[in-house]
């Protein structure tokens, strides 16, 4: 019933099985609703471990929720959220943030995917102003979407930036593990101790059956996401189906295998593509994602016979994402298929 | 790591193994995500096989999301909603209808949680008064939330005056499984055809892990949802594991023993306590709620032993939910507890 | 081409020749626009005088923004305000609350369109569960709905109990000349001294041609309400119009002087008919408003020569609003017109 | 207690002498509220006059309210907007577009503040993903932000690929009246018969005191704007004095005469500074907008004695704006003085 390999998304992939495992044993006797579970408990105590005392999370379903809901709760009515010129919260939420958060968004101008700290300054020319919104906040996505990593001196430069301007530093972490496998550090290493404050942490693109969750780093934040998140769509009511998927991710090392191996993919990827004809690596490989420019007729043919996306059509971009199920042998195969179509073409 | 057998909400049980199974068969492999998967196709086949061949159905999260998103899929931003006093929808999602759908409810009286035909027509004196909210739906809940249940004759009389009067009927079906069973009928017995517009069709508290939908029951409803669920945050991404449950659920006739053991249990525990000494049933058993009167001593004392909800405090009204697992030796045990209990404090 | 005399509303009146006369010396040369100009200054001090040295008042165009936006200032995302059974806010704003505001209204029960401190304790079950909109304010209209005044020390101790549990108390003062003249108090004495901590202030009604304000009584309260006014689309850019006005009304006795008149126009009303044959005054005559029950069959036949509202069509309850510019000599055609239609209808 | 005169913006002007007459003539008698009166009545004869048979106006308070709430009318909830970058309703109105409207705006490419068809057609490439927002309506501003004119064959254009794609052209005409007489033509020729759908009519940048208008140009537009005008908190309760306002202005020749003044005064300054040294022209004008380039220090000194907008402080832009106040002695004043300053630092 299901699809060859793809490099389509890494949400098109399974959960890994030891997630199935995690809930199967979850799965017995009545238990709290709402959230006054055990595993929502451990999961408290999983996330305090992995980034700070003062952490409070609060696991809901997806993505789209935690950006928007997260933001929400950090801004008042007249106040806005800087981001990256194309970050996935502007454009691929379905205009959530402004129905449902209510609040505007601002795209600032990047460098692959990454925003520096003088764009933020060059945006806050009209604090004061009625007329205009109220920056807040500023979010940035680690892994981006262009599949590069910030590190930690470039989110601590943000924060700073940010700090000393009154606003909070948000971080869309749906491929948050990615961002820290790839830099071989810790959780709080790219979000806790470099100035994040709050981070929407993703689960189900990392081996998940479906879980996430807003992520408060810093005291004194998230003391009324109980309410938002309800009142939001978010609260699950038998929470403990996210929360020990949750567990089974962070209790021992599955985020970090799942993601190590999407990336050492994309890697591998990126490696046996790189000469193919007429084919450019557009964006430094740095997570799970390999983002490559190609002739059109290349991209034609491929799609016919693999699943994944065209990221800008006019740019003859397309992005091949790699995830934890992603097998040597399918890159393998995939990537001589790109030689053998580039190659016809480029005769 | 669970809690003894509860009483306290059927959101309290855990999922059927078979919805475990399931999920696990559906493990495996790369599919598309956001429901171009072919466990979503088949969950809208199964949708219109039970509802109707017009229905469309639209997987998601909560409850929550259901209610305040198929709602607001039907009403023009100045339009309101007509509901039950005390409805789950008007006093128990936190503010998300008027804060996430924009729209204000406008509570009925009502008589065992059910409303008649006639407060419709009374609350309709301000059409066409731009001062005053525009009613546009009526919903109603099946089971009620004080575990009565509508008949079919009920549904249909509110349908033809919510229809005369250019109103949608929505049903929030979070137990719609306990009312069929209830009354020995099918799905589309009634929904489709007593003139149900809209369902928000509940999978959770009858035995899965989380999963819900909204179901269109008309020709030309529902053409946009695809937008709304996504911006209302309520899209997964591996769609998979949410229409994977719903197909469980459907396929064979698990909606169908599940609710009806949850329903007996409930006939069992009402039958067992109707004579202790101070208590009494305060409304008809029709699904898989007992609502009681007992003296304010005697509940302090059994939630002490038992987890349950006071309905209401001042009137010293509880409710005792049963679920697809609750056993017969709980009940039993719980039952002669009450006895032992209310006796006490009747001497 | 205007109407007959009018015991419709009053905002049915004009503006009072006064008004119309600051207008026009206001109409001279350029000056600052969006506030920043002497008028709203002048308007400012003015406020402070009559309210306190804390007062920050922000001109707005109606009463509708004012309680809309008012109330929102003080709310956060998930909380709720507490009003009046049919206060003018929950009925009357065609949904601005739920949609613009994003907040729920919870009616309480009142007694002559009064509520008391226990209805507000009685509300407060639920605070802290994340299922419940918490509330966070207390909103009462003074004069009231139904042409009845709140004294201080019921002011008061409805600031007390709001205040003791955490709530604001808001006062929609669409009708507060009429109030305070009726009590012989000034506004502080009827606001700032008993408690209340954010009012709309209401000029059109009281022979503005239209400018309202929210007024901040309590330090602290405010500080942001000029980015709110702006995004609710309350912003006038040729804002020295509507603070010309304000500064007409609070300068001198204008605002005294046409409330009053309204005030004793409706008291001589209410002593004229009060012994027409089968007519009930129905609520205490306190500020500009009679409130009548009378048989259907004499309503509509004085509706076909007098302008008025049936406030309950079927309690046979119809308002009579006097304003700064009803004449005696209208009063007593319409009063001997209600003896003689009420007296052939019981012959 | 006025400023002097003032480059600032068109709204620190006073309203015309002829509009207080037109005001102080309405203000006489009770009159229906909420518009019922005979001068909303008047109103509207005139704009199906200027605009067309099919034409609905509904007044209301202010810009900011006519484009969002005459925007939102005519979208549905997951439904964008497309705007020109730097466009008033983009980057002016304070957020109200996405917390009142719940829209999201789209900025296109713009060339002298004007957007040209293909870029409508080239950011349509996501129709029917739903997790792109749905464009569904243009908006234009004629006269633009940058002081510039729209031709009716623009216009034409644009409303053509916009229909042809299914969306519909929006007209913020806060200078609607700048642009018919800089164009040499009628209303209608501007808006109604090259396709406009729906007009933000502006009249308070023009000599009234404040009064605008949403117009919808098209059958079927409009019929639900009764409700959302209310909701969205733009009715004003003594509207009259809104519709006497634009009653004078449409009524003869004054919405010319005031435009036509404006506009050849901003020619009277282009062309009296257009030689200053280092001083450069920066968009062609065609309304009562100046807007010029000249050295930091210039703009500085010029500052201290004349109120007037740094547009882009980086690009050292200035904006100029007349008014049908502004006097030809003032322009040759300023103007000297530019020349003057301009000279002082060129030396």
């Amino acid at each position: 019933m299901n699809s060859p390999a793809s490099f389509g998304s890494d949400n098109q992939a399974p959960a890994h099985p030891s997630v199935l495992e995690a809930l199967a044993r979850a799965n017995s006797g009545h238990t709290p609703s709402y959230g006054a579970d055990p595993w929502t408990e451990r999961a408290q105590e999983l996330f305090r471990q992995h980034f700070g005392p003062h952490t409070r999370a609060f696991p809901l379903f997806n993505g789209t929720g935690a950006n928007v809901l997260g933001l929400s709760s950090i801004l008042r009515p007249h106040e806005a959220v800087l981001c990256a010129r194309d970050a996935h919260v502007d454009v691929d939420e379905g205009g959530a943030p402004e129905r449902f958060g209510g609040f505007k968004l601002v795209a600032l101008p990047t460098q692959h995917g990454k925003i520096a700290p003088g764009s933020i300054e060059a945006s806050l020319g009209y604090v004061g102003d009625p007329h205009r919104v109220q920056p807040r906040a500023v979010t940035i996505s680690n892994a981006t979407e262009l599949g590069t990593v910030y590190g930690p001196g470039e989110i601590e430069s943000l924060a700073e930036t940010a700090h000393a301007h009154g606003l909070l530093l948000h971080m869309d972490g749906a491929r948050i593990c990615n961002a820290a496998v790839s830099l071989g550090l810790s959780f709080a290493e790219i979000t806790t101790r470099v100035g994040v404050d709050v981070l929407s942490f993703g689960g189900t693109k990392n081996g998940l059956m479906g879980a996430e969750a807003v992520v408060f780093l810093r005291e004194g934040l998230g003391e009324e996401f109980l309410f938002l998140r309800k009142q939001g769509m978010q609260l699950a009511s038998k929470q403990r189906f996210l929360s020990a998927q949750l567990v089974a991710l962070l209790e021992g090392e599955l985020w970090r295998e799942n993601a190590a191996h999407a990336n050492s993919m994309a890697q591998r990827l990126a490696a046996a593509v790189a000469r193919a004809p007429g084919l450019e690596i557009a964006e430094p490989v740095q997570a799970n994602a390999v983002f490559a420019r190609l002739p059109k007729a290349t991209i034609g043919e491929l799609q016919q016979r693999w699943p994944f996306l065209v990221w800008d059509e006019q740019a003859n971009l397309v992005r091949w994402m790699c995830a934890w199920n992603t097998r040597a042998e399918d890159v393998d195969a995939f990537a001589a298929d790109v030689h053998a179509v580039a190659g016809k073409f480029a005769r």
